[in-house]
């Protein structure tokens, strides 16, 4: 074997080296978020923390709990639900992400006068803007999905979000009438047909329950 | 055959299958939440929503935000990682779960003259009550068990979720200094060598860059 030959062997060998590095260090580098972008999305999600729940505004509960408040203990709800069926994360995930358009497009209410029809048209616009903004499709996509499947309804992760959706509101609801003496009647009344999974149905009947003895209804 | 054997055949069918259906019946009903249980852990969980971060509360900020909003942008962070090397929805989880303890022992600072030893035996002693109220163990487990991940770091979600709960500490005091006219120097000297991971590294170093553009420090 020649000196020459081993020295373009080596030359051949640490170009495909060096090729082989920038693949590596190109593909890593474009799986992340562009910074700026991310820096932006995080400002708009920061949004949901100020964002008071109109529900509560309306009814001049003192001090109300943010959009992202409500969020989070919605989550937390997903780790108490142990149907084997469904899969348990994403149900979380699609409870994170649920209300996200509202840190555009505000909380809009049953009682605000828009249609239910222009709010699903105002809220995926807002999405979709939000999550264009990502600038990572995968992201993008997987969160869009999220939203969709719980806006539509497509899946059995969706319908329960749905359902722990309201029952996180009769929670707040009940609590907000025994900590500033009121009575929230239209949060209970607006939901009584609204739970479909047997473990939310028993955890609504039990609060219900509890509030007509505190209440003396029974 | 005789209508003897016919008739012990079908007692012995019917038997078997009313001892089947009390199996099935009751294995359901055994992976339940115990409904009492949880509708006090939600409650518990509740109790985040209305706590202040003692950060913003001892430098006079003005409607703090609660230990669930922190949570909740600190969860959404989470889809943000692209590292592949993650579990993200175990550190989305951990973000859920990190400051649970809070609900019992309050949001403890390093300025409350309280140890790091005591402090983090107050909260483990909190989380574990808090779990051992759940009346199931397959979720209790899960709880501490995401919740010591993060307090011991003995993960790579874990060590994420600590870069995160930092990372969302310094944004939410970027936009307060913004919103409110103030300077919270303190919050960015105290994370500054927190960061380990290069994509949180990377929007700490553009959310400083801005901010020291912002207050001319450049």
């Amino acid at each position: 074997m020649s000196l020459k030959f081993i020295e373009n062997n080596t030359k051949v060998a640490y170009l495909l080296f060096l090729a082989l590095f920038s693949i590596v260090i190109c593909t890593s580098m474009s799986t992340a978020v562009p910074v700026l972008n991310a820096l932006k999305i995080f400002k708009v999600i920061g949004q949901l923390k100020t964002l008071k729940r109109t529900g509560w505004v309306q009814n001049d509960i003192s001090l109300p709990e943010s959009v992202a408040d409500h969020m989070y203990r919605m989550s937390m709800l997903s780790f108490f639900i142990t149907d084997p069926s469904i899969n348990r994360d994403k149900l979380m995930k699609i409870c994170l992400c649920h209300d996200l358009a509202e840190a555009i497009v505000g909380d809009i209410t049953p009682y605000d006068g828009v249609s239910k029809e222009e709010k699903k048209k105002l809220e995926e616009d807002a999405l979709r803007k939000i999550v264009s903004d990502i600038g990572h499709a995968e992201i993008a996509d997987e969160i869009l999905s999220l939203w969709l499947e719980y806006e539509n309804g497509t899946s059995k992760e969706a319908e329960i979000a749905k359902n722990l959706d309201k029952f996180e509101m009769i929670i707040q609801a009940d609590e907000y009438e025994q900590a500033q003496g009121k009575r929230l009647d239209r949060f209970f009344e607006s939901t009584k047909d609204s739970f479909t999974h047997p473990e939310v149905l028993e955890w609504n009947n039990a609060l219900r329950n509890d509030r007509d003895t505190r209440l003396g209804n029974l």
